[in-house]
């Protein structure tokens, strides 16, 4: 059901009133709102009609008021890096942009948790916290808000070790739907105190209200970091070995998985010089007794599925260098193919059905003439696969709809997620029913509507009409 | 609000037609009543009217309608071991005992999780694991069915490494209170698929449905485990020793505080001999490399402050006898008292903050003459006062309010939370809101009312009237 929203009069009538309070801080102009899209992925941009940038919680807590009395829908907004629309308004409405509040508020080294306003980046706060030896371990590669990390559920390279957002969140301050303002959750590293909210609104997408400020919990900066890349014969040999060493109790820090295709992509891109074979990217983190046992054993267990030996990046730089490609390479995928869009796919399966669904969705994407690469979070089960497509050849754009169904499907068939951790947003409402079965949906939008009953909170968004 | 239940007449049909059906597991005799109540501390039991044992999900599903329609109570009962009266029925009904769902139901050791019926106990699902190299590393001391500690988010001594009940539960299969199933989740390791419905259900005590099966997360068991224990000179310098433990990034396994009153009570009444000083009792897991690196760091910080060398438990008896005695200390306590009730205090605290927690907690007990110990998983912050009191006398009854009163108010002080890992249950329920304030928790009322709009599950649990 699609709510009762203010027509287009009341909510020019509105936006002045908002212009009037905020000043420069409140924008219609085109650019500005076109500024305010998804911008990254092939999902179309659908512009907000106003975008204004808050500069407190309070502040939140009153546009969120305006918006529910005034019936226009809100969409909060951290840095506009996620991938699937979560940041289109396809009904219209005011962007909230958080990019102002982005002080970071406090670091508690003894007890491993900072507090951020949600408008911090991730790289923003890691430069803050370098001088206490500490680190935030969540890396999606973009630098993304922490906000809107904690609102999509975000992981990326190191959460094999370290979590995700879900494992990495000690609390959150959030203005709900009524404008009302709360905390989730103690400092205490854990609490059995009722219902996990802080765990609810993680992942809720600006659906459920709007995150303000964020507590999380930070890691120790390793003595010993060492990172190396090393190839494999095929992509079912580099699963193999990736298995062989989780089942070892082999803490690795971050193992990440470039099928060939990605490989030939970031050299051009990235000006690698690798083999055109599947690689594996690792890196591992202890005490220097520690790493030089991790790597060993690491390379025994690579040897034995016919990988090749690591080449290590020895100098930070280096290192740097390594991890920055495999950041660009959605960039190195979509620069084989000019003019095409990249499609992050994104489905999350037990790991020992993982080798099987990376070599289906190879071949499904070679049967249907399908360009693109692979690459994923291994160690989570986590893979990309990145089609590439012309967004104004309907032709392709139906194709790819159809691949996407079966890739989903492909995951649900071997008891896994469409998601692993770009969320739903636009693209993947349609799968949730498959996923989760028409009773569990049900109890997702009765919390909704408890919450939400005006329906204004980024409508469109995660949960199926 | 209190929910309008059928009256006692509408009742004894209803359990008349239950006993027609299920036979000789459902049961109103006055012995089976009694053995599904509170047991264990000083919260006086309240029995069920009746106990009814289900044998599938299916079953759950039938029952959660029947009493939805006939408008009783429903406590779900797994083996009993919760503290604070979660599975009381102080008005009435029946208690849904999941005791007969003991099933293993898969074990996926390249996938690390293991998916049971609710009523396997730990112990039987470690006892199952064993030949595989694995284990499921939450600890709350009693064999608790997995079920019940999904229901009441436990944890224990292993949760400073290996997380809680929050962490480890990676789907569970619920009966919602409108008697539908499904899963929470599927089996992938991360996943952004929308509300995260796992983590509402971990903690939610049975009061927003049943969970009937779980799959949970398994960790190796490590190729070396040390356990040992020190002496320290005073209760701060045990807490500094634990707090630069882990900003030294040392993966403890367990670290386990007991204070002097509670060294004297084990000592008594497991057989001990040890020093009347505050003790760490800890465990490391990993290589034979990695524990002795461990060991060593460990050692060295804590004899920086003033702690003894550690006395290894060498042979895997002996560690297990360190544990047993470790877990019997609530018993150990109580037993110093004849004719006390022990009251299991569960504050959880940021960790900068714990020692003088501590400190004035026992300053607190000695000031107002109420007996008892302490200890505390202090890796999470989360210590255990141990007060002892006669349960038939007002006024010590009146003293011990007051004081958890003032405890739970110390706690929130700090930043902390009223319970680390016990729940709420019937006895934390007046602390919420000075945990979460009225706004937070009208909206965990909402979600309560929007999922159980009967108020059948489990009333008087968890959220206040």
């Amino acid at each position: 059901m699609i709510p009762a929203f203010a027509s287009p009069a009341q909510r020019e009538a509105a936006y002045g009133a908002l212009a009037h309070r905020f000043g420069n801080r409140f924008s219609q102009a085109e650019a500005v709102r076109n500024q305010h899209v998804n911008t990254v992925t092939w999902v179309l941009p659908e512009p907000p009609e106003a975008v204004l940038e808050a500069e407190t919680t309070e502040e939140v807590s009153e546009i969120v008021r305006f918006c529910a009395e005034h019936r226009i829908p809100l969409i909060p907004f951290g840095t506009g890096t996620s991938v699937d629309g979560h940041i289109n308004a396809p009904l219209g409405g005011l962007c909230l942009s958080l990019r102002r509040m982005n002080r970071i508020l406090a670091v508690n080294p003894e007890d491993f948790d900072a507090t951020v306003q949600a408008g911090v980046t991730r790289e923003q706060l890691n430069a803050h916290l370098r001088d206490h030896g500490l680190f935030f371990p969540i890396d999606p590669g973009a630098d993304a808000s922490i906000g809107g990390m904690a609102a999509t559920r975000a992981s990326g390279t190191n959460a094999v070790r370290y979590g995700t957002m879900r494992e990495t969140v000690v609390s959150l301050t959030v203005v709900l739907p009524d404008g009302s303002v709360s905390r989730t959750a103690s400092r205490a590293r854990k609490s059995a105190a009722a219902y996990d909210m802080t765990r609810l609104f993680v992942g809720s997408e600006g659906t459920l209200g709007v995150i303000t400020e964020v507590t999380v919990r930070l890691s120790g900066i390793a003595e010993s970091i060492r990172a190396g890349y090393g190839a494999f014969p095929d992509v079912e040999s580099a699963c193999h070995t990736v298995i062989e060493t989780l089942q070892a109790g082999l803490p690795i820090a971050r193992v990440e998985l470039l099928d060939a295709a990605q490989i030939v992509a970031s050299n051009a891109y990235s000006k690698l010089a690798l083999e055109p074979k599947p690689h594996l990217f690792v890196e591992f983190h202890g005490t220097e007794t520690a790493t030089t046992e991790q790597v060993a054993l690491f390379e025994s267990i690579a040897s034995a599925n016919g990988g090749s030996s690591l080449t290590f990046a020895e100098r930070p730089e280096e290192r740097t260098r390594l991890w920055k490609a495999r950041h660009e390479a959605f960039w190195a995928a979509v620069a084989t193919r000019p003019g095409s869009r990249g499609v992050s796919t994104d489905i999350s399966v037990p790991i020992s059905r993982l080798a099987e669904c990376v070599m289906e969705t190879r071949a499904d994407m070679e049967a249907h003439g399908i360009p693109g690469t692979m690459l994923g979070h291994v160690g989570d089960g986590n893979f990309h696969a990145i089609p590439l497509v012309d967004p104004g050849n309907p032709h392709e754009v139906r194709r790819m709809d159809a691949f996407l169904d079966r890739l989903a499907a492909r995951a649900h068939r071997v008891g896994g997620t469409c998601t692993g951790e770009h969320g739903v947003g636009q693209g993947r409402r349609h799968h949730l029913e498959a996923e989760y079965g028409p009773d569990l949906l049900r109890a997702m939008k009765a919390i909704k509507n408890a919450l939400d009953p005006i329906g204004f909170m980024n409508p469109g968004k995660t949960l199926p009409d």
